[in-house]
């Protein structure tokens, strides 16, 4: 028997009620299964949302609002989606217990609350046990006869640090009860992440295969600062994709599904990709240079540069900016992030860009600025702080007895711009856009309120090679809006004479690689130094990363596009005793 | 029988492993039992740092040359302390199960793991269970045939948030198996709070008395970037205090305890200050004005000093910082900074004042700055920016057309001034110390990368009125280091003429109420109103405490001294739909 299956797809702003409200009441009808993403009631994530008075009223107002709407419908058909439960200890509402649970929504009926999700995550960016209580029985689900399994997000995914696998416990309870499932339907808020949409189709495909049915999963769509959801959502049919919904996008689909030809009851193969185990074993392929490069395909970096757009266009429209301020300098990463931002403009919405040379400036630096606004067309603001620093030098040497030399006047060209930039920010009412990227990050090559100042950071997850890897690739598929010069030009902050990146630094090919595996697998020297890594590079790079900790303390919200990023998820005290010199 | 009990509250930067190694092996001698706080071999938050490999190699190192030396020892003394225990999945170190245990110490032998945690705090700052897995039995410790009941630190609250009550249980055991204890220890790593050492010590009454033994509580001492704690180890012994150590300070003591005279067997009165349900129930006192500052005795303000000047001297001594930079404005906030600064230095330390005039600074705020540095003894250094403000003021009237007036031209001043007061810093190496409140925090009534900067905010968990309230305590204690008449005129930004709080906020006194209410209390609009607060009030400082998100998200650390700061422990999306004014 064929059931029809609706995947909606949906984005909605966190707490968003009246929208939710009305999406719901317009696509909630006819006969079929209706699909919305995890917590699709509230959005997602809501950390101390969930415990704020206002908004635990207003929930709880907006649920009773959708039942009774659901209570005066007829017909047959039904709906599952994402929401709270809350217990409350007493009149007070304080939250007792809290679950993030899959209600069915039923004419005539209401909401009905069938499950709760099992595994919590609770790493890295995820906080879900501290608000949340994990549920503790499977969901089987009855619609027209035939039978689903029920799952929300992290259960889909096993791992050696939970306790549990809730599909282990679910095909357990189908031999048992010898239930024949018709599907297996995953509701989810998963953020986006380079490559991991393979890593969900192969989990996808072995849980089918284990059931010997169809796996649903239904992804939501949004940007919540960092964290960017993309949808994304699929079918797998046994080892076959059979639906598919867009990246990045709202979207709708009707599907009808039938049950796997050959049932396979092997248990499916361990993959730590997108688990507990993922965020430690070293993957690092030493014998491609840069390492970290080494797996983006024109398909991934297509999907990187669709969530920095997304990303960009979600911050702004959730925060009211309809203009975008970028300050060029003749390098990679403001060029990468002014022809992002072009590309990206929706009607209505304008890019202005400001260069500000100081005395160490090349002309080339402008000159390429020059070209690269031509070619978007986008006007070119001068604004030049060689008179002012020469006025902010005079009165420190008018004032103070000490020198007024190298760092500290390489810092105070790049502080006046911070300042001009958010000057003409609040003039304009545009948003400022950062333009470091993570390798400057994570050395602290960068100047605090000076050119680390910014509403959202659009490179800052991508390493000083991955820039490159994203220019060239826009280069090569939108018409070339970048200069070839930009590229190709040794990398310099222009805060002194004749300044290159690399006379401060290791080569970028090998500083991202030592990143990478600091950051993404945890390495210290002596797993640094096994990989055949260079031991003054990786002393240097461990000193610079270590001492930089306050840096990234006051910086900006990150799009983030890999499992592991500066900003929420990254924990770190910032006054430790330095481990990594613990090893030297 | 007399049993010694050495208390050792000790003081360690996180990951010191040769300092912990030198304490513990200079004081581990002679007969007695000796007492170590909550993970005392590494040091408490720990974050990221327990999966990094450098650390996590270091510490099983460090644990391993503890264990050699105590096998080395002969004598009857032993030692209970806190520690980390590793289980990996495989050779790759991957930890598979992080617990936050008890070791006992034993001459001959090495480290036994005893205990692991019971109940892992979760909420606000902590982020145990996304560390560390739970302990699932009591232990009692036998030591010259005398038992003790083991506890690590939250073991001690229970909450209805929790699903078990680890006095409960133990007392279960205690009755089960007819032990007759000879005290309960508690070791813990537990912040300091302003109201706190109150609270602990009606908690440990009641343990002590539901037991029928001494409880004895032995707390770290140590600022870890906001968090700081106290110390304030004590004994309690039925309904009283037998023992106590200082606060915010390194200390050993020796004491004999014997069993309370009258055991009481009545379960131990709830109290919910410091629990889950602590976070929410209002406990707002409208009869005072303003409401939040009804509870700080003089014993209070100065634990609250105290606090502020240690969570100083631990950041400054942890970053290697030896000088201090204030920026004076004629206000109270500033003034009260450094005369807080100036109060704690330590021999080699030193202070600098700098004074930024523009052109709205009234002369009343220059003789109260000159005055104050008088009385302190500190040089105020000169820095006015009336023409580096003319001068950016006339660069964007010749490059834009746009207006610059109003907040633009309030802005460019603040953000002048962090320029300058960087620059200054970059000269001497000084520790920028922010001068922010927690109620200007909290409406984002200050410019970012302006006077928002700072690598530490000292007043920040401090409302205006608090604020007042120990500028009064310093100057009535401490020799009035503070001008009166900065303690008197009316609160002024000074950025554009005849300026004062008052025109853009409600009074202090009120703001604070309905500031204390939203964030401690996540009360919203309603609650407020039932409080008997004038709407008008509450709808502005809602308005404007929920637009100014992305102002916190990049601010400083902030010495934490109440249960609900901004920092580490607050979270909240910034591009959330506008829940506060879903109500209106």
């Amino acid at each position: 028997m064929k059931t029809m299956i609706h995947l909606h797809q949906t984005h909605h702003t966190v707490a968003d009620f009246n929208g939710i409200f009305k999406t719901l009441t317009e696509v909630l009808k006819g006969d079929g299964l209706h699909l919305f993403p995890e917590l699709y009631l509230t959005g997602y994530p809501l950390q101390d949302l969930v415990l704020q008075r206002p908004f635990i009223d207003r929930y709880l107002e907006h649920q009773e609002e959708i039942s009774e709407w659901a209570r005066k419908q007829t017909g047959s058909w039904r709906g599952l989606l994402g929401g709270l439960s809350y217990q409350f200890k007493d009149h007070e509402r304080v939250p007792q217990k809290i679950q993030n649970v899959i209600y069915e929504i039923v004419p005539g009926k209401g909401l009905i609350n069938l499950y709760a999700k099992r595994l919590l995550p609770n790493y890295d960016i995820f906080d879900e046990q501290k608000y949340f209580s994990a549920g503790r029985s499977n969901a089987f689900y009855q619609f027209k006869e035939e039978t689903f399994g029920l799952q929300i997000c992290e259960d889909m995914w096993a791992s050696s640090f939970h306790e549990i696998d809730p599909c282990e416990l679910m095909m357990k309870e189908v031999k048992e009860k010898n239930l024949k499932l018709k599907a297996v339907i995953n509701l989810s808020a998963s953020p986006f992440e380079a490559t991991k949409k393979t890593k969900r189709l192969e989990r996808a495909r072995n849980i089918s295969l284990l059931f010997g049915c169809p796996f649903i999963y239904l992804n939501r769509v949004g940007g919540e600062d960092e964290i960017l959801f993309d949808g994304s959502s699929f079918v797998m049919n046994g080892p076959e994709v059979i639906a598919e919904l867009p990246s990045f996008k709202s979207a709708s689909q009707e599907i009808s599904i039938d049950a796997v030809q050959s049932p396979y009851s092997k248990k499916p193969e361990f993959h730590p990709e997108n688990t507990w185990e993922g965020l430690f074993s070293p993957r690092i392929n030493m014998d491609v240079r840069p390492a970290v490069l080494k797996s983006w395909s024109d398909e991934e970096c297509l999907e990187v540069l669709k969530a920095l757009q997304f990303g960009l266009q979600e911050y702004a429209q959730k925060s009211g900016f309809k203009k975008f301020l970028v300050a060029l300098s003749g390098g990679m990463d403001s060029a990468l992030v002014l022809a992002i931002t072009k590309l990206s403009l929706k009607p209505g919405q304008s890019v202005e860009a400001i260069y500000m040379p100081s005395i160490h400036s090349a002309s080339l630096s402008t000159e390429l600025s020059e070209e690269m606004c031509r070619r978007l067309g986008i006007k070119l603001a001068y604004l030049p702080i060689k008179f002012l620093h020469s006025t902010v030098k005079n009165a420190f040497i008018q004032t103070f007895s000490d020198p007024f030399e190298g760092l500290i006047d390489e810092n105070v060209q790049s502080r006046l711009r911070g300042t001009l930039l958010y000057t003409r920010s609040n003039q304009t009412g545009a948003m400022v856009i950062n333009t470091s990227n993570k390798s400057e990050l994570a050395v602290g090559y960068s100047t605090q309120y000076g050119d680390s100042v910014g509403a959202l950071s659009m490179l800052g997850d991508l390493y000083k090679t991955e820039v490159y890897q994203i220019a060239n690739f826009v280069n090569k598929h939108f018409n070339s809006p970048i200069p070839e010069g930009i590229i190709t030009r040794g990398p310099s902050a222009e805060l002194r004479g004749n300044q290159l990146d690399q006379d401060s630094l290791p080569p970028y090919s090998r500083l991202d690689t030592i990143l990478e595996g600091i950051l993404s697998y945890r390495l210290g020297k002596t797993q640094l130094l096994e990989l055949g890594l260079p031991e003054n590079e990786i002393k240097k790079t461990l000193e610079l990363y270590s001492k930089s900790e306050y840096k990234r303390a006051q910086f900006c919200p990150i799009l983030k596009v890999k499992a592991k990023s500066f900003g929420f998820g990254y924990r770190m005290p910032i006054s430790k005793s330095h481990i990594y010199q613990l090893e030297s």
